[in-house]
């Protein structure tokens, strides 16, 4: 325990999660440390829903990093405690909640969020619970393995709770950069130009005074396995590099890149493990998530070094990282999402931004969060964060989803999260179209040409050629048309268009 | 002609329009100086559009900082010169030609362009057009009154070509603050923390073997006349003020607020303009364009200072406004548009982001380009680079246009340029809708309460209402009737259901 929590004053301070689940009232607003399902606060939620099984009324507004795990978001959406939710979730029974309108949610950029807990726009937040590694002599917080909005929350919470989760190896301390940025207008330039420069503390600044109480636990993350990489997914890997192998040629990048950003999940781990089997080398990573394939690319030698604000290691491999950690140790840094989400480094360090689209549209707006325009998925996260500042911007999407009863490119997206100002490059199974400099309309025809499946493209056409037709020829529609094919699929369960085919044929 | 030539080398490159037009060969990209009707180059566009119209084949893509005036958009699209565009414009023959296909247009956001034309994503630069005041002894360029991107055209064009304007006067020089961005990897952090910090030279650095020809000319600015404050606009600047009073009341803003950014147009000053009956004082302005009333606003004492890359005033009153021009010097700073318009400034300044909207929907997403989805207006100009990275985002919109045949407040926006994440305050004259932090049912009836037009109101309700008894309840719509609206009006002349209306009598 002393190397754990060494401040000797806050010994005081250790309590069971379930006493301290009893500081949370109804209404409180709660910020947590929780960047994926990576270093969130794990004992106390699962009493504070206790609580509320038991027959307590206890509704709370949950303020996070990003997605958490199970024991935080799965059971307070379960146990009814979750009224309202910012900034991003992945979380099953949370998302069910808030598709049945039983949560308010509001899907927000990630960099966004600790602004807007300065700035006072949450209202006061009353409780932080973040998880630690260690607690110093001074007080200070050493967190896990994320950090996400963690030394916002601490600085700005009225009070505050620690889980020093001793799942966590004591090997982590060091690999945090913890940089505060002030509010406008004292704010000062971010004094960050490498992905490897160090330009804070190793613990989050904490007055200790504010600390309510400590809890031990050794609930591990739940860390989420990651899909084989299949073969759509390693179509979608080559495209990406045959595209910035020909950009190296044509001396728009540096042989060893730019530093990458990556979405998070199975296919853009897939799409980034796809760079081990490139000849790129010397690369470097500036993303939020570190997740299996950054290791991948390390170990192989290709990066050579990764700064994120979440460490997300699957669960089949994750001993084996600890046990070569110190392998790792100098090639990896956590910082603050305000940091690794940051709009003024992504710009000055010239990122290359990869995320992941559920639909793109023929002129190449991205519907990244809204299933058929109504139905929450996750949420944008960073991609808007990466996107809009990206030397180069890059989606990726399978061609089509459901076997084929969607097709991901469409004539409307349901949903706008990227504009056509903000999408340069769209890679699918099927090829890539690179949008820059392109009309609306000439962007269509690289779309549907280069990254439409086969059985939609005669399809796109028609309504392209159809909107072609009408009275305004800049971004052509047939306003009654665009979101048909949403509306089909609503009713019969496929965009295709049955009757249609079976006219042709 | 020493005062505006200085430069004793560069006396034997004065040339005619005539013949400096000549050095244009179809199939070339150009760049100019200019950002809205001021600052742009005159007497060499209107000569390269007399070949055209003396039969010469001659197709050119041109790149400016935003819009210009119709020496040079108008002329070149009714000669059929310009072929392909970048990155906005406002000329009515640019935007017909665009509408029915007859030029590429690509709207683009104002901050990266410069990035683009750096990175080589627009390909090779032939030729920069920059008007100036004058030319140093070395060879530098003054800029008259707009930087826009000339700085970054002059350095990476192939050849320059300048203009001296002898209608500008030689007393803007000094007003001028030209700073380079290098690309990444080499990038630093903008070294800016105020609104007046001067961080780079009075002059565009300019390599002098570069320069082609000296052309002068006395062409003024084709300024636009700002309409008189309506009794609409009058109301949202109340609106706005109100809101901003109450951010201070609440302690979410200074006394003196942030840095003001405002879009450009009659509405925008309107706006802008009714803070000079505010109590605000000490004011300070950080936007793309300094316009009629924000020399108001310095004249009444508000503003104490105002940096922008373009001065465009009014023709009624641009002599006054340099009679006294001394007064204003030291309260006016112009910067290229890739520091005005930086992201990384914008959002360490904390500016209060002011743009208007052409149609919004009642989840908070914003249309600000395309009429009906398809017919381009003017393009997204700089307001994504503030909107995204504002202390606050303000949207502003009369609530019906067209004598009420047209709802500003749309169930669905047909194109989207700022999607919800991007939008935290909506004003009409109707009112105002605080969007933070609101999940989006939330938000649609904040927006439809406070915002809509009375007309409008029960038909918005009743979309609403009946897209909330569909299956996902996270963004409610009914995707076969969210463009009916706009389809109406396409096929009506109006968005009004008439025929419902009189079944509802």
């Amino acid at each position: 325990m002393d190397s754990r929590l060494r401040c000797r004053e806050l010994k005081s301070k250790v309590m069971s999660a379930k006493e301290a689940a009893k500081f949370f009232k109804d209404g409180m607003v709660v910020g947590t440390s929780g960047f994926t399902p990576a270093g969130y606060p794990k004992a106390v939620p699962l009493e504070i829903a206790n609580r509320a099984k038991n027959g307590e009324k206890i509704g709370l507004t949950i303020i996070t990093g990003a997605s958490v795990g199970p024991e935080l978001d799965g059971e307070l959406s379960e146990s009814g405690v979750m009224k309202r939710r910012y900034p991003y979730q992945t979380n099953s029974t949370c998302r069910n909640k808030i598709n049945n309108s039983d949560i308010n949610y509001c899907d927000m950029h990630l960099s966004h969020t600790p602004q807007w807990v300065k700035y006072g726009f949450f209202g006061n937040m009353d409780i932080a619970i973040v998880e630690a590694v260690a607690i110093t002599k001074e007080g200070h917080i050493i967190p896990s393995t994320s950090i996400g909005n963690s030394n916002v929350f601490v600085e700005y919470a009225d009070k505050i709770i620690v889980e020093i989760n001793t799942s966590q190896p004591l090997e982590l301390e060091g690999i945090h950069d913890i940089y505060n940025v002030d509010i406008p207008p004292f704010r000062k330039p971010i004094p960050l130009t490498k992905v490897d420069d160090k330009i804070g503390t190793n613990y989050i600044n904490c007055n200790k005074e504010k600390i309510l109480g400590i809890v031990f636990t050794d609930i591990k993350d739940k860390t989420r396995p990651v899909s084989k990489i299949d073969d759509v997914s390693k179509k979608m890997a080559d495209n990406l590099i045959e595209f910035l192998e020909n950009e190296v040629r044509e001396n728009r990048l540096p042989e060893n890149l730019l530093p990458l950003q990556s979405g998070v999940g199975s296919v853009a781990n897939a799409v980034m493990g796809g760079l081990v089997n490139s000849k790129f080398k010397d690369l470097v990573v500036y993303s939020e998530v570190i997740q299996d394939s950054v290791i991948d690319l390390i170990e192989a030698g290709k990066v050579k070094f990764a700064s994120g604000t979440s460490l997300t290691i699957s669960p089949e491999r994750l001993d084996d990282f600890y046990s070569k950690f110190n392998n790792y140790k100098d090639k990896l840094i956590l910082r603050p999402q305000e940091i690794s989400n940051s709009p003024e480094i992504a710009r000055r360090l010239g990122v290359i931004a990869i995320n992941t689209a559920i639909e793109v549209d023929i002129y190449g707006n991205v519907n990244s969060t809204n299933i058929m325009g109504s139905r929450m998925m996750n949420g944008i996260g960073g991609s808007g964060d990466f996107a809009r500042n990206g030397y180069l911007t890059i989606f990726t999407t399978e061609s089509i989803a459901k076997n084929g009863d969607i097709s991901s490119i469409v004539p409307m997206v349901s949903h706008h999260d990227h504009s056509e100002h903000d999408v340069m490059v769209i890679v699918t199974e099927q090829g890539v179209a690179d949008l820059r400099g392109l009309s609306p309309k000439e962007r269509a025809i690289k779309i549907i040409e280069n990254c439409a499946h086969p059985d939609y493209k005669e399809a796109l056409y028609k309504y392209f050629n159809e909107a072609c037709e009408g009275k305004y020829k800049h971004t052509p529609h047939v306003l009654s048309k665009s979101l048909s094919w949403h509306d089909r699929f609503m009713k019969t369960g496929s965009m295709e268009n049955k009757e249609s085919l079976s006219q042709n044929n």
